[in-house]
């Protein structure tokens, strides 16, 4: 910690307001030079960014991935340059040249702040609500992890979330479904620094947003300082403490700024905050604030100064490298699993419960319900899967009994209830899944991934690994009706990149999926489930099984006798439709193919010759039968198949009698076949 | 309005009473004879919603279309016996039968209350959160309405907006907003009763959901009043009252209640919230409760009580038609414009301005600045036009200049700013479009249609009108970067039926686009528009132009000499690189034809002969070009064709370098062509 500074109003000549300038300056030029970008969030906050990072937050510049390092999030991505600006000045692997590259392909310093890209971002942000929700999800992590590894005498695991957040960032829902969750939770070692600059880019931000903001924390059982101003340095500092020193209740400091602060046309106003101030504006800001310095220009004190946390960092890092020793020692076992853990990597016969369960459904059973089987099989192998449901535990099968429920009382508890918050649900798993450490799963029904899909596309372009389990996947579900039918999901949620999305057929689909989904460590997977039961493939004639097919996405799950005539591609439900029509179609002469394929991206991802194993390009009579929409399946039936699917909503009535209705039968199936054929 | 009856706790023999069991019976009936719903909030809810109907909801059964009826929601949609039974007491036209085939297909009594489907159901709801803040936009309708209708002595729009919302309601991001919303705006004819039954599905709500409610809500501006026992009727009434003199902020009442009231084993747990109570339960409830009737049996005094809403509400309608009359001699204009837009219907010469716009633009325009003129063109012409951005509003240019903001000091004011907060404004617009009279536009970036899904999906059900306005179309934005570059975004919306999506591929097809977005009255309409200029296709050598086109989803732009060897296919930015594409094949020898396709949906309308014109099956050579995801075009491409899309996420970098990067260049569409046809 340095002493605390001369205090002047918003700028200054001492050290500490040059490398809060320095900060402005790197951000303000970066924008003018990309003639694009936010000067004004950085400006204005760069005052409390800079106590925050230089005071109190705990890192190490040179080890990005250390574990216990604190965490910071900028929510408002959009200011990505004020979290460059500090990254590079405090001696993170970002070179003045990517800062001059600030939002040019291939650097860097994209516009919004990208996780896995540049070294220190935590989250990818941008998308409001976001990162506030994935703080949450960090504090989470930490705090499970705590009381999974730390012993007495050893607190291995220990540090804080902080974060900037901004009006539109409290304004999204999802950062308040995270803050209630935080709440309830008590999770203390957050403390989240308000960038309350009462702007928005239509304007004021009274034209839309006049809610008190204290009082709306404080009623989610937030502790919260205010107001501070964003100009005194102390009055910050003193805030960000009190934040810290209240460990049973997240903390929320809101800061009163300007944004674009120091442009003398253009400070407090909604034009500072989204393009470039112009090459007269950003002089005429440097000569208000003092800054006698060219553009990109960092001055050797400042350099200095803003380095020395190269050094506590590794001191830090040091200190914590030298308790983790000592506890190896005496916890051999716990710290070989917390490096593991952190790591990522999957301990040895992590999966053996779950293979176990390969083969022995013989009744139907629903996938959602072999699910929480597959869950029951690996919990036990693999303590850092953690996750719940958005309040439907029970119909997704994701509550693992004996297990308990995390909770401020009972910390230890391994099941997380999410509440009614599916957005949330999503932001805050990629949260955990960002700490490192733990694999989050959350479970909601297939229709309200809708309301989760932003933080879904985050994770998936984060490359984070999460595990969605959404079941009640088709019109199958039954009565709830159309409000709860997933109609165009499935097929919607397959043009999403790096989301591998698997609809197993029978149980040992859905084991197979469970497995893949646990391995996947470079993005989420999601299993689309069924409310109904199924009946296992083999018991349908199938003679090819999940075991090394639902990894390769899609497989033969029973041939013809000779050359396919058609061959009938089907997912999860609706195989037992294709084997049945197969079947028939074969007492009528016809050679019929049945694909099950449970994930068009696996299959996507294998080589030519083994999807062309499986759909042959010379058979052209295709047809793809999902309870699902049914555009989109022409990508592989092409023009000359047909697909058996949806067009239009379902309906309230028993699954059962819906899936008629609609045509899921053997019937229509075999119908559509002869057709086809013209037989 | 009947006179306080004498209380009991939470059941008794006078009428009041006995008309709560009925509904309460009914609904458990309904729910037991389907083996499918959920008794819980009925049960515990009943008494709640017979006070407010009975003594404050001014409705005419006999007219659920009635313009100045109060409008009720009931948010927590799966509680829709509790509905069901209201509508079928009180006399709409809902016959015992329905009830009695509760959740069977073809009913009018669907798993979750359908708009359109069921008389004097508002709003679809089930989808928790999205009642709530359709109430919001009901309400915001009716202010606007108001302001512009009423003249002094003539208050021809004067109803309050109610509901009943619950726990999950309350826990959904989309509430939040809405209520953050609703409290900026000051909608002070809202009153909302929480049913605060502290139970959620995984349990007591306390394991996700310890929020002060009451303080949060006073933190937004709302008038609290709590606790209400929900069994005291005079207490609840006066409750309701206190909400209803309130008109300056909306109320919420804060209602404790039992779930599963008067089930001897079930009330007070989450088993009676979503499964039949059971034969035996039923049959113990109805002893706990003294409800001496058959199942679905409705006594005879209870009809007769409940049955006289028919007369207050024919009374209260004839009241108000002849207020109507009155003020249709004074005021003629205004009446016949106030008919005309409850009844939807476009004036004449409404899009005189806009017509006059075609042919233009000869300079390169974004599309996203020609919706904005088009706006600008209709707005005059169309008053009920009215909405607003989620504070993007520069950007999506949404905001009608010279027409104000609608604030609580400017409720004439017509540019209404949402904040941001996307799934609200959809779902508020949702409420508006669902009120009557106003036809709502909401804009954001295109991305963030992933925020607004949930409602999006609910309006497309609902076959309401609403226009969104999603511009920043594709990784031709540029330097924002893969946060907020859509990729997945246009073909998954695309999967949800009854959402007509149209991309404009220069000035004049966004000006037909406006024109079928404001013409179609069933259903959402997106506009998926660019940041960047796009040339006319007339200026490219386009023959064939937006005017009677882009309703046809797909046409000719420009037709190949002869026979074509290829088809290319665009949409949006891309259509010019089809164009510039064609010219240098043509210059090869190759003929191409290039086929616009603004709109899938609208093109899979078309006649069988009008698509195989475009399109013809001989040709199978086909190459789409969208600056989105390539999955999903082999709809009209096949296994032989080609697409020049995305695979994967896009890049930070200015728009133009990001669209060579990934190929969108006339050079890739052209070799994509001669390797195709092998040349």
């Amino acid at each position: 910690m340095t002493t605390t500074p001369p205090l002047t109003v918003g700028t200054g000549t001492d050290i500490t307001w040059r490398t809060i300038n320095a900060i402005r300056f790197l951000s303000v030029d970066a924008v003018q030079a990309a003639k694009s970008g936010h000067p004004g969030a950085p400006l204005g906050a760069a005052p409390m960014a800079w106590v925050l990072w230089d005071r109190f937050l705990k890192h190490n510049p040179c080890n990005p991935d250390w574990p216990d390092r604190d965490r910071f999030v900028l929510s408002n991505g959009h200011g990505s340059m004020l979290l460059y600006s500090l990254l590079h000045l405090t001696g993170y692997d970002l070179p003045l040249d990517e800062i001059r590259n600030f939002r040019q392909l291939g650097s860097k310093t994209p516009g919004h702040p990208e996780r896995g890209l540049t070294p220190g971002v935590e989250v990818t942000t941008g998308p409001l609500g976001q990162g506030f929700a994935n703080g949450v999800g960090l504090a989470l992590a930490e705090k499970i992890l705590a009381n999974e590894f730390n012993r007495p005498g050893y607190e291995i695991v220990d540090h804080r979330t902080f974060a900037i957040i901004s009006d539109g960032d409290l304004e999204e829902g999802v950062a308040s479904e995270a803050a209630s969750l935080a709440g309830t939770l008590g999770l203390g070692k957050i403390v989240y620094l308000y960038d309350d600059n009462e702007i928005s880019i239509e304007g004021d931000t009274d034209i839309a947003f006049r809610e008190d903001v204290a009082a709306r924390f404080r009623a989610y059982g937030w502790h919260v300082t205010e107001p501070v101003d964003g100009n005194d340095l102390a009055a910050i500092a003193t805030a960000i403490q009190q934040g810290v020193d209240e460990t049973a209740k997240p903390s929320l400091v809101v800061v009163h700024t300007t944004i674009g602060y120091g442009s003398p046309n253009k400070a407090g106003t909604a034009s500072s905050h989204g393009e470039a101030l112009g090459e007269d504006e950003v002089e005429l800001t440097r000569q208000a604030l003092g800054w006698e310095h060219d553009a990109f220009e960092v001055p050797d004190d400042v350099r200095t100064n803003a380095g020395e946390a190269v050094g506590r960092g590794a001191a830090a890092e040091s200190e914590w490298e030298a308790r983790f020793s000592a506890y190896a020692s005496e916890h051999p076992d716990l710290a070989t699993r917390f490096k593991q853990d952190m790591a990522g990597e999957l301990p040895d016969g992590w999966d053996e419960n779950l293979n176990a369960l390969l083969g022995t459904f013989d009744d139907p059973i629903a996938t959602r319900a072999v699910s929480g089987k597959a869950l029951h099989a690996i919990a036990p192998k693999l303590p850092r899967l953690i996750g719940g449901s958005a309040d439907l535990a029970g119909s997704n099968n994701t509550m693992i009994s004996g297990r308990g429920s995390f909770q401020p009382e009972s910390p230890g508890g391994r099941n997380l209830h999410f509440g009614v918050r599916e957005h949330a649900m999503g932001a805050v798993a990629n949260g955990i899944s960002a700490h490192g450490g733990l694999l989050p799963y959350g479970g909601t029904f297939l229709i309200f991934s809708d309301y989760m899909r932003g933080a879904v596309r985050v994770g998936a372009l984060s490359e984070l690994p999460a595990i969605w389990v959404w079941t009640h996947d088709s019109i199958g579900l039954g009565e709830d009706g159309p409000t709860h039918q997933p109609i165009g999901q499935l097929m919607s949620l397959r043009m999403l990149p790096n989301l591998t999305l698997i609809r197993p057929a029978d149980a040992d689909e859905t084991i197979a999926a469970w497995k893949i989904a646990i391995e996947n460590r470079h993005g989420p997977t999601a299993l689309a489930l069924t409310r109904q039961g199924l009946p296992s493939l083999a018991s349908l004639g199938a003679t090819a099984g999940a075991v090394g097919n639902v990894e390769r996405g899609a497989y033969i799950a029973k041939d013809s006798e000779g050359e396919p005539d058609v061959i009938l591609i089907a997912t999860g439900s609706e195989v037992q439709l294709a084997l049945g029509a197969a079947a028939a179609l074969a007492d009528e002469g016809v050679n019929a193919r049945v694909v099950s394929m449970p994930s068009w991206s696996l299959y996507d991802a294998q080589p030519a010759d083994y999807r062309e194993s499986v759909l042959p390009s010379s058979v052209r009579a295709r047809i793809a039968v999902e309870a699902g929409i049914a555009t989109g399946w022409e990508r592989y039936v092409g023009l000359d198949g047909a697909v058996v699917g949806m067009t239009g909503f379902g309906a309230s009535a028993p699954g059962a009698a819906a899936m008629t209705h609609f045509g899921f039968t053997i019937e229509n199936v075999t119908a559509k076949a002869r057709e086809m054929l013209g037989r």
